[in-house]
C-alpha cells in the first residue's frame, strides 16, 4: 500500500521533500491513514485538527487527535470553532458551514506559518460522492475532476477506495476516530455514501470504477471545451465566477453562447438563456436565478442572493456573500494583504459598537483614509474598478457611526492606529473560493 | 396532459399532420399512452408489435395488443421473432437483442411501407436509465441526450415521467398490458428502476431533475466540442465509429487528441491514449481494447471483438460485427439497395447449403458477377475503398462451394437469377447504427 501511494505521489508529483505540508486532521480513518503513510515516507508535514464543536463526543476526538499526534511526534495546531452556531447565523448548511470554515481557518495557517500546501485526506468515494451531490444538483461543468492539485492544496490518495483504507488500518491495528455523525441520514452525503454506493456495487459490479472513468471523461470534456476558447480562465467563488472578457469578447457569438451555457452549469445551469442575451457584447442581463455583466475587464455570472445586515461581534466571524469575514482584537498589526484577502486595523476606542455588515445603499458616503472630505463610496467603487454587478454583493463593515471598511476598495479615516492606541481591532475579510469540494 | 404533449410536440416540431408514422408497440403503459394521445390529437399513425415469444404470456399480450389496435381503430404489423434463440446465437443480451432485433424489424417496415418515421414511446425515466447504464460503463461522449429526434425515429413523450403516465392511464381507466419481465431484477435497467431511482427521489427530492439538467449541461459541452472540431461528422456502429479524416487532420495535434479521447468515451474511453499515438497523421494503431485507423477518407476506431464463423439458415437472421444479416426465400426482388442496407439475389438450386459466415481469410478468391475469372476478394475491397481496418470485420457470405456475397462490396457470379429460377434467395446485410438507446 505504501509503494502504491508513493507511486501515485510520484507519477503525478505531488509532493516534495523540500517542502513543508499542513495536513487537514480529523482523526477519522482517511486522515489518520494519510498521516501514517506520509510518516513512514518521511514527507515534512505537521497537523492541523479544527474541533467543530458539533457532538457531544468532541472532547473525546481532540483528545484522541493530540494523542495520535504526540505518538507520530508531529506538531498539531488545535482550534475550536462553533460551527452550529456559525452555519445557523450564516444560513448554510452544517456540512457546507464546515467545510468553509475548515479551509478558512487551514488557509490562515498555511499563511501565517508559511506551509508550501495543505494536504487534503479525499479519497475515490468523496470524488464520487461529490459527482453523486453535483449532479443532483443539475451541474454540468461543475461535476469534480481528479483534481490531485488544485491552487495550494493537495489531495495525496485521491486514487484509494475508502474500504481499502479501513482494512489496511484494521490489519496494522492502527486506531482511527468514528465520527458518529458519519452515519446520519439527515445528510445527503451519508446516504450517498450508506446506500447509494453500495447499491450500485450491488447492480452493477463494474459500475463505480465506470463512474470514475465517466468522471475523468467529462473533464476531458471540460479540457476540450477549456482550450476551444482559447483557454479563458474562469475564477470561481461562493456565489458567482469571474472570467477575463476581453477573450470572451473575442469569440464569435455562437462560441460565446456556448461559453456562457456551460459556465452556467457550474452552477446548476440555467435553461433560459437564449441566443438573444449574448448578442449584445458588453452590458448586463438577467435570467431567473443569475445576473450577467460583461464589461472591458470582467464577465461575472452572480447567483441572485438576497444578502441581509448582520452583525458581527468581536472575537466572531461571518460568511457575507462570497466574503469571509473576522472581528478580532489582536496585539500587532502581522497580518498582510494578498489578492484574496484585505485587512484593516483600527483604534476601537475611536469606534462605535456594535459592528455590523451590509451591502450598499443610496447615498452611502464615507471619510476615505488620508482625506478629510466626505465622498460617495459609489467613487471608491470606480476609482477600484469593481464591476457594477459586484457592488450590490459587496460587504461593507460599520459601526453606529458609519462605513469603516469597505473591503479591497477603502477604509475610513476614523480609528487609525496611533501611537497611543491601546485596543488594536482588525477586520480581515477574504473572498471565498470555491474549489472541488 | 393532451395539451402538454401537444405543446411539447409543437415547440420541438416533431410531428406532422401529413406525414405517416409507425409506432412501435408493446402493450405496455408507455406506447398505449402514447397511441392514446395521438389518437386523440389525431395524427396519422399505425402500429408495429413485435413478439419476442421470450414469455409464457407472449399470447396473451399479443391478444391484448391486437384489441388495442381494434378499439384504436388503427391497423397493426404483428410479428414474431425468438429473440432468446436469437440473443444465445450471437451472444448477446436479452435486452440488446431485443432492441436490436426490434429496431431492424420496424426499419424494415417504414422502407417497405414508405413511413415517414418511426415513433418511440421512451420517457424521461429511460433517459435517466440509460445515463446509468452508461455512466456505469465509462461513458462520456457516449451519454445520452434529450434526442427527441435521430435519424428516422422520434420520441414524443420523452419529457414525460413514467408514473405521470401510470396515473394518466389509472385515471382514464384506459387498460394496458404489464410485462412481468419488467420486474425481472436480473436486468441492469430493471433494478435502475426499481431500487436506484427510487433511492434516489428518497434522498434527494430534487436530485432527478438535477440528472435531467446534467444531461442537459452533458449536451451542451458535447456539442461545444464537435463545434470545436468543425462539426466532423462521427456515424456509431455497434462496434465501431468512423469520421471525416479530412476534417480531422486539419486540426492541430492538441486537438486531435482531445477529438480521439473524446471519439473513444462513445465506448467505454481508454486511459492508455498517448499523446504519441496521434503524432502520426495518417496510419493505424493498436490501444488495448480497440484499433484505429486514419486514412485519406475516413478515420476509424474499432473495438476488438472476436468474430467465429456462424451459421445461417433459410429464413432466420444473425448479427456478424457490425452487420446484420438475413437469408430469406423470397418470391419477388422487391428490396432496393441504399446506404445502409444491401441485398443480392440467388438461385436456391445453383446454391450449396448450408450458408455460413466467416470473416476473410488469407487468399480468399471469388468470380464477381458478370465476370468469369477468380480474383482475391482483396482487390473488390480496394475497389470499393473499404478502409483496411473493416476488412477484417466484414462478413463474408458463403455455401459449400466458397464466397457468395461481400455485402456493401460484391456478389459472385454462381446462382445468379435467371429467367428459369424457381427458388429465389435473398440475403439482406445491414449496417448497425447504434444511437441514443
Amino acid at each position: 500500500m505504501i509503494e502504491r501511494i508513493k507511486r501515485f505521489i510520484d507519477e503525478n508529483r505531488l509532493l516534495n521533500k523540500n517542502e513543508r505540508y499542513l495536513l487537514s486532521f480529523s482523526g477519522g480513518p482517511d486522515s489518520v491513514f494519510l498521516s501514517f503513510i506520509l510518516d513512514k515516507i518521511g514527507y515534512e508535514f505537521e497537523l492541523f485538527y479544527l474541533n467543530h464543536l458539533l457532538r457531544e463526543d468532541a472532547d473525546k476526538e481532540e483528545k484522541f487527535v493530540k494523542e495520535f499526534a504526540e505518538k507520530l511526534k508531529r506538531k498539531i495546531f488545535v482550534e475550536r470553532f462553533d460551527v452550529k452556531r456559525f452555519c445557523e447565523e450564516n444560513k448554510l448548511g452544517i456540512e457546507e458551514g464546515a467545510r468553509i470554515i475548515r479551509r478558512e481557518k487551514l488557509y490562515e495557517k498555511i499563511i501565517q506559518f508559511n506551509y508550501n500546501y495543505a494536504l487534503l485526506a479525499h479519497t475515490l468515494d468523496d470524488l464520487i460522492e461529490n459527482f453523486f451531490i453535483r449532479i443532483f444538483r443539475g451541474s454540468g461543468f461543475g461535476i469534480p475532476g481528479m483534481k490531485m492539485k488544485e491552487d495550494w492544496i493537495i489531495r495525496p490518495i485521491l486514487n484509494i477506495r475508502k474500504n481499502e483504507i479501513v482494512s489496511f488500518l484494521n490489519n496494522e491495528k492502527i486506531e482511527y476516530y468514528i465520527d458518529p455523525s458519519n452515519s446520519d441520514r439527515s445528510f445527503l452525503r451519508n446516504r450517498i455514501r450508506m446506500e447509494l454506493i453500495p447499491l450500485i456495487e450491488d447492480i452493477s459490479p463494474t459500475g463505480l470504477n465506470g463512474i470514475i472513468k465517466t468522471i475523468d471523461n467529462i473533464e476531458s470534456m471540460k479540457s476540450s471545451f477549456y482550450k476551444m476558447v482559447k483557454d479563458i480562465k474562469i475564477r470561481r467563488f461562493l456565489n458567482h465566477i469571474e472570467f477575463d472578457s476581453g477573450k470572451y469578447l473575442s469569440l464569435p457569438e455562437s462560441l460565446r453562447f456556448l461559453f456562457m451555457r456551460n459556465a452556467l452549469s457550474i452552477f446548476s445551469g440555467e435553461l433560459e438563456l437564449k441566443k438573444e442575451h449574448i448578442k449584445k457584447s458588453e452590458g448586463r442581463f438577467e435570467l431567473k436565478n443569475f445576473i450577467v455583466e460583461i464589461n472591458k475587464n470582467f464577465g461575472i455570472i452572480h447567483k441572485k442572493v438576497q444578502l441581509e445586515e448582520k452583525r458581527l461581534d468581536i472575537d466572531k466571524s461571518l460568511i457575507f456573500g462570497d466574503f469571509y469575514i473576522e472581528c478580532k482584537k489582536v496585539d500587532d498589526l502581522i497580518y498582510k494583504k494578498n489578492e484574496f484577502e484585505d485587512v484593516e486595523y483600527f483604534d476601537l476606542n475611536d469606534l462605535f459598537p456594535p459592528f455590523f455588515i451590509r451591502k450598499r445603499e443610496e447615498g452611502d458616503k464615507m471619510v476615505r483614509f488620508r482625506k478629510n472630505r466626505e465622498r460617495k463610496i459609489k467613487d471608491f467603487f470606480i476609482d477600484k474598478k469593481i464591476p457594477v454587478i459586484l457592488r450590490d454583493f459587496w460587504p461593507l463593515v460599520c459601526d453606529r457611526n458609519g462605513i469603516l471598511f469597505i473591503p479591497f476598495v477603502a477604509r475610513c479615516e476614523r480609528g487609525k492606529i496611533k501611537k497611543e492606541t491601546k485596543d488594536i481591532l482588525m477586520f480581515k475579510c477574504r473572498r471565498i473560493l470555491n474549489g472541488w469540494t
